[in-house]
């Protein structure tokens, strides 16, 4: 049995170098190298880089927090801003140059990998519906300002904040997620 | 002298391919090979890999019809939404696979080269501007229901079609752009 500390500095690796230079920009042997073993002891964990990677979606799943938007403890407008200024300080402790694996892996393999543009459409659905059900809430509790029902505005929430972190990742600053936030604002009460 | 017309191939065949499987997904022999050209070729027109990419997103600039968005013929929300609307069907015209070029690259590039992010960010930028111009008129002409400043809206909607366009090419159908049109208009009288 290979000791599970190396799994899992594999995939800590391959978190790190796929979202910074992408799939293809990856290769096995620098995540080997990030990792710190040797590159053949990759193979000995992992199938293939497309397994590795659906297991980085996996890791990188867990840290989105889809939980924190079911915590009935907070109401459901400051949940949902809770929910989006959690992912704004990841995005900022790596200067905004990871971006969403989602949307890096979304745009860079929709039509390389389709079990990979399987898993990506799977991940942002459920993210979407977990948006969409607080949004819901918010109607029932009278903290939407706007008429859209909640199944319109969580896809376009979800999808507007994809399109911010894009942009961040290009201008390194957080000024596009400013821009979300303050739509955000307008729409809630 | 080469002839021109193998360079406008190559030009052609690089757009293909890096919209379809991006820009280290895709080896010089690709482009090449959709070009229908020798692989030797390529490097008597283009410098480097990057080099092509460069002139792709010039040629994709254009594309982006920008000049509609200065049309005067046009009051500014239905400028506006007529803007959106070819953008969306230059989409529908490759099954949404293609996504945003400038969408793309940046997702992919932002870490690896500091040419294309730059460039990524300019184009941006000029898209940016141009669209807040058309609100800024809209706002004048009270074509606008939301009290939010055009410099805010017009970045905030340039992202979130962004995220749109991205999601469009991860579920490859419209409904992700017709999200984003039903709050556009919403926002527009």
């Amino acid at each position: 049995m290979p000791r599970p500390s190396v799994r899992e500095q594999l995939v800590e690796a391959a978190v790190e170098c796929f979202h910074t230079t992408g799939f293809n920009g990856t290769g096995i042997q620098d995540i080997a190298r990030t990792a710190g073993v040797p590159k053949g002891s990759v193979y000995n964990h992992f199938a293939s880089k497309e397994a590795l990677a659906a297991e980085v979606m996996d890791r990188y799943a867990v840290s989105r927090r889809l939980d924190m938007l079911r915590d009935g403890s907070l109401a459901p407008a400051p949940r949902l801003r809770a929910h989006f200024r959690y992912l704004a300080e990841d995005l900022a402790r790596f200067d905004y140059r990871r971006g969403c694996l989602f949307g890096n892996f979304g745009t860079e393999l929709a039509n390389q990998s389709t079990a990979l543009r399987d898993d990506v459409d799977a991940r942002l659905t459920s993210w979407t519906t977990a948006v969409t059900a607080v949004l819901t809430e918010a109607r029932t509790a009278g903290a939407l300002t706007t008429p859209l029902p909640p199944e319109r505005l969580g896809p376009f929430l979800v999808d507007a904040w994809e399109g911010a972190v894009l942009r961040a990742k290009v201008t390194r600053d957080r000024a596009p997620l400013d821009g979300f936030f303050t739509v955000l604002d307008t729409l809630l009460t």
